[in-house]
């Protein structure tokens, strides 16, 4: 009667999401702050001055009917202009406004980019492990998801797997640096390899094998020497997808952009295809303040210094007790090995300690468990004792 | 290399768009005011002062991280309870929190029912004249769009035609009242005739056809004695799409909802099929902060009588000219037929007399324009003479 595969996801839901309703109703149980809710990317440190301030003038000063009424379905012309310049300004990119398109923040630009790619049957490439929303847009789109690990203990991409992955159905390859679950950052070596082979498969192919880099979390790296590539520089027939939601502490309000690099081959038609998902899907403008409010605010970011501190704090401890995880350059997940194979056990296992994590398997990297480390620091010192104990139980 | 169809839908635009892009042009070349531009819905009274005042009261007085963090996907409780509420105070129905899912907008609710619904080669039947991206949502699904026209003259359903639409594929009526672009209301008689077919056709199917309620200009109605029938209270099988763009002037802030009758047949699949086509399209939550700015309002309105006092100018003086319109009790547009049959050279030649026009071809019912009247009154006074003129070519 109803849409199976919609009516089988909307029953599943996420796990992540699982975990964060499960977190509040054991919260309403047992009382706030006695729960150790490690499972979701919601940033834990207020929206620059810059945000608020710029809202609340806007409502104040602007033509209310001009604020809130609707831009052009691709975005504001001002604040696509302001994006592009940004972008041009920080990452050395070429971008004009009629490259960007503003989005309802990470999933729609994901979902939208892919539905713009994917015809029945295209292969999407992700490494291993991965934001698990991938394999929904991919498959709702009539993609399938393709998955190469990546190496093991740096999680940079391996460049062979790589390449016997790709076939002639490959449509693209979704990158995401700083990655969402393991805070690995793919370096400019990797990058380079990457895109090398992609260049040499797209000439055989006879068509660009794309890439979508998806990159919400570009600003929180922690260590001076760490640099994010910015791909469209290495590679031409690549889309960015960003999201305001991580740097600037608004992921409900659902604001970010795709941009469509110039040097793209038939850049008009890659374009009018995101426009044209972007309408297919129901999407017509992003959100009117909040286009206007980043646009005033680029370059803002969250005072991530609070990250930096829980990463350190939590790698610290955690390894010292004997767990084994991945130093993560940057977002703000920790990706750690569970001391058993099986990651939904450990997870069960955690929960009689109050500890909330996320199992890997929906990453497509079993025996591992993600820790979203965007609480504020109190918290992780409280459920510190938690992990300790939870491990002495494998000793 | 793109999907052709999105390629294609990206370059065509609606036209609606289309002619937005050529008045923001146009009225860059010839100068402010000069461009008399009824083509889109977009309202011209401010949001009422509630919705205002109430942003920035929330974004000085909540915690950030709260304010502009995720909510639960299909919304924050508090706003699904207060929205319930409201729609059980005002319109007599019996909606839990736990019926509603908020959304970004109409479009992102039609999209999410649509595709909650559709599997492959489904129809779903919707009387002309209609907003066009229905067609475009459906088809995006899977799904065909099967158009019947509404009677002559009323713009009131035709049931024998209806009854002659429905087939074994049938898997939902797309209701729209008040009407884009028709400005007519579904009376009551009409509504307990339509589903009354439906409840036998269905009994006949032996499942469901569902209706589609797609009510984003209930608030619109200019007359006292006009009632706009809530849908769920005379056919279990209904989903509400609603949106606050056009009652609170809101419609670049995406914000509305999906309220799905808990007397639905499996009401809890239903539901969970809607979680997950919103999940699948890349919705998550809808913008945080303006869904608590509309769960604080709910009931204020913009004030419409600049609405109504467009209507019965327009309605007016376009008769005496020589035009045939009929009547419209809500939303607001006008629909009047051309007095040449192609709407579009009619268009054309408004074009002249620098008048936006949008031809009625792609609302399914040729011969018409649709005018837009929210706009200033000013507007349509400078813009009578050019409606003179444009008649005065054809008598």
């Amino acid at each position: 009667m109803y849409n199976a595969k919609m009516e089988e996801l909307g029953k599943k839901r996420s796990v992540i999401r699982e975990i964060f309703e499960y977190s509040k109703k054991r919260e309403a149980e047992i009382g706030p702050g006695k729960v150790f809710d490690f499972s979701i990317g919601n940033p834990s440190v207020p929206a620059p001055d810059c945000v608020n301030e710029t809202a609340v003038r806007l409502i104040k000063e602007c033509d209310s009917v001009e604020l809130h009424g609707y831009t052009s379905a691709q975005g504001d012309a001002g604040v696509r202009k302001a994006v592009a310049d940004y972008v041009n300004r920080t990452c050395g990119a070429s971008l004009t406004p009629d490259c960007i398109y503003m989005t309802c923040g990470a999933a729609a630009s994901l979902s939208v980019c892919i539905k713009a790619l994917a015809e029945e049957g295209d292969e999407f490439i992700v490494f291993t492990p991965f934001f698990p929303e991938y394999r929904v847009f991919t498959e709702a789109a009539g993609g399938t998801l393709v998955t190469v690990d990546s190496l093991p203990d740096t999680f940079q991409p391996d460049i062979e797997a790589l390449d016997r992955a790709i076939g002639p159905r490959t449509k693209a390859l979704i990158l995401n640096s700083p990655n969402n679950p393991s805070g690995a950052v793919i370096n400019e070596e990797s990058v380079k390899r990457v895109c090398g082979l992609l260049r040499r498969r797209s000439a055989e192919l006879g068509r660009p094998v794309f890439i979508i880099s998806d990159e919400p979390y570009r600003e929180l790296v922690y260590d001076k020497e760490t640099v994010v590539p910015y791909i469209p520089n290495e590679y031409d027939d690549t889309f960015v997808c960003y999201s305001f939601s991580k740097s600037m502490s608004l992921p409900g309000e659902r604001i970010g952009y795709v941009a469509v690099s110039p040097k793209m081959k038939d850049f008009a038609d890659a374009y009018a295809a995101v426009c044209g998902a972007g309408r297919a899907l129901g999407y017509v403008c992003a959100p009117s303040l909040f286009q206007r409010v980043t646009a005033k605010c680029l370059g803002a970011v969250s005072d991530t210094s609070v990250y930096r501190r829980n990463r350190d704090l939590l790698y610290g401890e955690l390894t010292r007790m004997g767990y084994s995880c991945v130093y993560p350059d940057g977002a703000f997940y920790l990706f750690m090995k569970t001391p058993e194979p099986d990651a939904a056990a450990f997870c069960e296992r955690a929960k009689k300690y109050e500890l909330l994590l996320v199992p890997s398997d929906d990453f497509g990297r079993p025996g591992y468990v993600r820790i979203a480390y965007c609480v504020e620091t109190e918290k992780i010192r409280a459920a510190l004792p938690a992990f300790e104990a939870l491990i002495k139980e494998y000793k």
